[in-house]
């Protein structure tokens, strides 16, 4: 067993468990023992709370708006989980008592499922309570658990278990209305929302282990039934809840799917279908690590978070704090194609084409944004939810010193959203060969993007140069800049993609070509002299002939180079926003997030070592990373310019953003911030495969120039590359790739400067 | 008499006095009565005062920077005025004692003479006080004093008079060296600037009417004359002065120069020669009004103070706030081309000529902001002293809220000034059909500022039309906006104007324009490709088609349209600055200044007069009047529209900024705030001639379009156009232009429909 921080630990690597309870973590322990699988994500709170404590369960396509001034944002649905305990009439307080009390809570990552137990004292003696639940991930509709009571003597008392409505919602309520019912013995509850009219369904089954009165007792949005049991000394009693979820959106006669999943699942099937989804998931994801049981576990509860997080059952946005909450309204980011996808495009390559699939069918948002704000093509959303339309706020921080709204500009600055989805989706194609991915649905977002990219770009006559005007780049701290250099060279390889797919259709697929450009009303002269024209001239910005320095952006240099502990000393609330409109960070050359060095970790063959660790070397300390992207892609560009120990320490930093992190804010003005850093869980992917183990194949090649960490013997993981599996094993001093026997082509491997074909069945080391 | 606002009248138009003294108006009265020849500003205060009371004698191009930290400013020279009295060895105070005392001070306006006229009780008896002095306009570097006292008893006293050194200075003391002598029974005062070592001589020269014991008193940066005197019952004591002011930026010997001068004029010729100088300046210039007294004496009011504050000695520029004070660092800002010149221009082309030479003098400053920046061509300070750099710092406001600098844009986004300047020496040769000074000057300035706005352009290959992105406009509520309409439609009259000079030199210039070409690297092609392109492809924002408005930028029409009122409630202190960053105004339709009104002053001609209007009736209620250029902009426009009461209200407004306002702030924050706005009252001769008049001449030919104010029975005002002189007399129905006999040519006349030629001699009613 390994001791954690935080009170937690872990035995195999494969489980976390806190075994002392804290009251003021109930934000965070929620967030990160929560079950999910893409549909549904259900908090890791007690049965028996309530929603004063945060429990919930978001639902994924559930998207809805109160009333204009507030966001749209997922629904949190009725907790069919809801059950209490009363004993004489009073009902129990669950909180665990003390240190030395038999307590443990957390979750078995290997299928998904949380685990709490936990004695309860009561006048009469105590009771031992065993809850386990899970969100199947062999049937996203369902969750199930076993509430399971020992006595350990004579004991009375009153379960209630049933659907709670009484919902907590950070933008107002979105249910109208709430109708409860019981039919045939299942306990439903039918919710329709406010603005969509989304009819949202919840349909309840419980089976107790032995024979007791059953009542059911009505509370306002609250349907309960009601068991009074005894339990003599050493006597168990299990009740069983298998709770089905289907919403309007899903199809069109919810009611009748929910009653009928619900009635048919027993719990002990489910969770062994759902055991053997997670087996099939971790056969394609898992990453083990030997000789580290504290990373091993990380890495596992990282990936199980991306993992969740991430709708599989549709094309939809994989949410910046996952469905642990609605903070960000549940919705896509840069950090979707940037941060959670490339774990999916080398390992689950089909959801990664799905959450790309769903950049395609919003297409019409990023069209709408871009017309908008009077360019064309597509510009995607900063906030993007079911429609692709822009649900960010013009105004969304409020200045601590005025009371005033401060108009941000994240929505119509940050265009480097669209060449973002392009490189996620080149990666995805490149990954996996698919180019029926991209005649179907990638050439039109590539089209569409450079379309908007000509638009936006800003052509001087007098230097003959496209340039960029008015950005912000990732480093959020510098609106309104020119030429920033992540945005300038994704923006490039954007229309660079985008010309490559257009060539390519035009040789092979030249029907489905002229039909696309026909259906977008793209002209021949558009590429030729448009997107052309700006691949040839856009402004790259060069690393200085000496210093090898990349300037963020225009101007960067010149801005006051002051160490970030004395400029933050120029707070004058510690909550106060660093960036726009006046800051402390405005006018500075200080950065809230890897900018220069995202850009080394897309495209790690752009430069020489050399200068990427030039740039490392002075963009890193002037690095606050304010934000949970941050620590990744620093980790990953530490290992790539041979920094171990400090990728080490980065990897340790982004892996313990959720799990370890006390201080967190997760309430603020009043406003619920907690959640799953979900980016920071895929970035932890990145850096293990693209960090440590150097992974980085180009043109239809596996490349790996590997560095494990000195405390590891071995790191294993497998990979899916053009459509063939690989597994891969790092020690110290070797490195094994072995292609799987259904492999169906030989696919080249470099390490260092060996290269080697690898043929299905074959080991290289 | 007329009795005017804050104890001021006036008895023939021609003079402006206070009968009562207020020591909270120092500031306001010390600029308004202020003296000055263009070359020195002596402020209106007590010849007895001291720096604490704000003397001051600002003399031009003296600039000079005491630290980095500080700004730029014109020097505060020696006051060689000072006198002081002393009875018993006690220093009188002279303020005035209450209403009833004989008291008056103010201005001639006809020969800019100021008066101060007293009653000092004394235990001895009462000495009446009589003080006359000028800036000689015949003489820019004299200045000269007669203090006269007549004692109604036998009184005995001291007199002190000499230089004072003891200055205060807005940006710190400017002077390292600061060395008294006496030569040639002048009293001489050196001073040498801190950071340009400029050497400030001042000669001062003092004549007694009768004989008494004089003696040298040195004091710490002061050097006197000590007078006892005794006077008996009915005796006059006179005091002449004459005080030469030169400066090693005049020549290379100022003190010998000083000496000469102070040496040789006495009191009475310099006065008769002054006077002379002022006849010819106002038989130029001057607007007589019949039967609305109040308003001659506002209108001679500001005409005087433009007069004053003009450089005519050599090509310097027009502070904005005059010889009054360092306040805007005696600099020209777009006010001095837009505000003060046109008046010089139409009645004094000479002194016109002058002040755009300067812009062509400091054209290497332009240069240099240009190429900061990234840019072409010629790119004009918005703050421009001696040399054309830029004078305006980065940082200027302070938020009142945290503390912190506030980077305003003024000086990188208002790119208006260049194509605004154009528009200046365009209109300088339209009116005086100078060639010359187009080829020597304009030609020069007109194609850098070509260079710079295609350089400053955005052309957007989707629309293939060129765009002005990052702007401010006159309205600086709002920065960092695309397409101001004032931006735009005069940045394309400026390539007009220079595609129209390119093409003309051509014909009858070329050896000229070959020569110039090669000066300053411009290409055939930058001709024929840049500015031909940028001039027919600029977005020009057309009226809406049916409501006629004009949007003031990209989107304004899109911000909250909010009543001043309203808006006005949101001030958290009543001080802040209402814009950038995050001011009440940035995100509302609230304009600082006219913006689309300030076009249609500059352009009467380019849109009907219903269009004008429609826009008047939107943006004036929208418009906070936060700057003093306003109220001429609209008062002028209101005119051109037919809002005759308006445009009289606007009117009273303009002309009475300095003169009457008794709550504007002149300190704010300790700083200085004080001084004459002196575009202001160029505005105020806009009105009356392009306004009430209707001046709008075109094409070689004086238009005219009349609307005399309702209490005025005449209006009479000199014009001077192509080499021609005038003479316009105008009275409620008639319109009466007399051509001076000397006269070399026939000019076109037009009034109403009306078209006549009018030889020399002639007149036309």
């Amino acid at each position: 067993m390994k001791s954690l921080k935080n009170n937690l630990y872990t035995e195999t690597g494969w489980e976390v468990f806190e075994n002392h309870f804290n009251e003021d973590h109930i934000i965070t322990t929620g967030s990160n023992f929560l079950i999910g699988n893409g549909y549904l994500g259900y908090r890791g709170t007690f049965a028996e709370w309530e929603a004063d404590r945060y429990t919930a369960c978001i639902a994924a396509d559930t998207y809805d708006q109160v009333a204009p001034e507030l966001r749209k944002e997922l629904c949190n649905v009725p907790n069919a989980l809801f059950t209490r305990l009363a004993v004489n009439g009073e009902t129990l307080d669950m909180r665990p008592r003390d240190e030395q009390a038999e307590y443990k809570r957390g979750l078995v990552l290997r299928d998904g499922r949380y685990l709490r137990e936990q004695a309860i004292p009561t006048e009469q003696g105590t009771l031992h309570l065993k809850v386990e639940k899970f969100a199947s991930m062999a049937n996203v509709h369902l969750i199930a658990m076993r509430y399971t009571l020992r006595a350990d003597a004579d004991i009375q008392f009153t379960i209630e278990t049933g659907i709670d409505g009484r919902l907590w919602s950070l933008q107002g309520e979105h249910f109208r209305t709430s109708e409860s019912s019981v039919e045939d013995d299942l306990l439903v509850m039918e919710n329709i929302t406010v603005e969509e009219g989304i009819k949202v369904v919840i349909a309840e089954n419980t089976l107790l282990s032995g024979e007791y009165p059953e009542e059911i007792v009505e509370e306002e949005k609250r349907t309960l039934r009601r068991f009074d049991i005894t339990l003599s000394a050493g006597e168990i009693l299990t009740l069983e809840k298998t709770v089905a979820t289907y919403h309007s959106n899903d199809l069109a006669e919810p009611r009748k799917a929910a009653i009928e999943l619900a009635k048919s699942e027993s719990y002990e099937n489910a969770k062994i279908s759902n055991a053997a989804a997670w087996d099939e998931i971790w056969s394609q994801s898992d990453i083990e690590i030997d000789g580290d049981l504290e990373a091993q576990l990380l890495t596992r509860f990282n990936l199980y978070h991306n993992i969740i997080a991430t709708p599989r059952h549709a094309p939809l946005p994989i949410g910046a704090r996952g469905l642990a909450t609605q903070v960000y309204q549940g919705a896509a980011f840069w950090d979707q194609e940037i941060f959670n996808l490339p774990m999916f495009t080398y390992t689950q390559p089909e959801i990664a084409k799905n959450i790309l699939r769903y950049r395609h069918e919003t297409i019409d948002g990023a069209r709408g944004k871009a017309k908008r704000l009077g360019f064309q093509g597509a510009f995607y959303a900063w906030t993007s939810g079911k429609t692709g339309k822009e649900l960010f706020p013009d105004f969304f921080f409020t200045d601590l010193t005025t009371g005033r709204k401060v108009r941000n500009h994240f929505n119509d600055w940050q265009i480097h959203v669209s060449p973002d989805i392009v490189y996620a989706l080149w990666q995805y194609y490149e990954a996996s060969g698919d180019w029926d991915f991209i005649i179907e649905h990638g050439a039109e977002i590539a089209f569409e993007v450079a379309q908007f990219l000509v638009s936006r770009a800003c052509y001087r006559k007098d230097t003959d140069h496209y340039e960029f005007h008015r950005l912000l780049g990732p480093d959020e701290y510098h609106e309104n800049v020119d030429n920033n250099a992540y945005n300038n060279y994704l923006a490039y390889f954007a229309i660079d993609i985008a010309l490559t797919i257009f060539r390519e259709m035009e040789d092979k697929n030249k029907d489905k070509q002229d039909k696309l450009m026909r259906k977008i009303g793209l002209e021949r002269d558009d590429v030729l002299f448009g997107w052309a024209d700006l691949h040839a001239k856009l402004v790259l910005p060069e690393p200085h002939a000496t210093s090898g320095l990349l300037e963020q952006f225009n101007g960067f240099f010149t801005l006051e180079d002051v160490p970030l502990t004395t400029l933050r000393e120029r707070l004058i609330d510690p909550d106060e926003y660093w960036g726009y409109p006046n800051g402390i960070a405005v006018h500075a050359q200080a950065l809230k997030q890897a900018d220069v060095v995202q850009l080394f970790a897309l495209y790690p063959d752009l430069f020489s070592q050399d200068i990427i660790r030039a740039n490392f070397d002075y963009y890193e300390p002037r690095t606050e990373h304010g934000s949970s992207l941050s620590p990744s892609a620093h980790g990953l560009v530490a290992s790539m310019v041979g920094y171990h120990e400090k990728a080490y320490e980065y990897f340790l930093e982004a892996s313990t953003i959720d799990l370890y992190n006390m201080s967190r804010k997760v309430l603020s003005g009043g406003e619920f911030l907690g959640g799953i850093h979900t980016a920071a869980c895929g970035g932890v992917w990145q850096m293990l495969i693209f960090g440590f183990a150097g992974f980085h194949p180009k043109d239809g090649m596996l490349r790996f120039t590997p560095t494990l960490p000195k405390a590891w013997t071995q790191m294993r993981f497998p990979l899916t590359f053009q459509q063939n599996q690989f597994s891969i094993t790092l020690t110290a001093n070797t490195l094994e790739v072995e292609a799987a026997t259904e492999n169906t082509k030989a696919i080249p491997v470099q390490v260092g400067d060996e290269e080697h074909s690898l043929a299905s069945g074959e080991t290289v080391i």
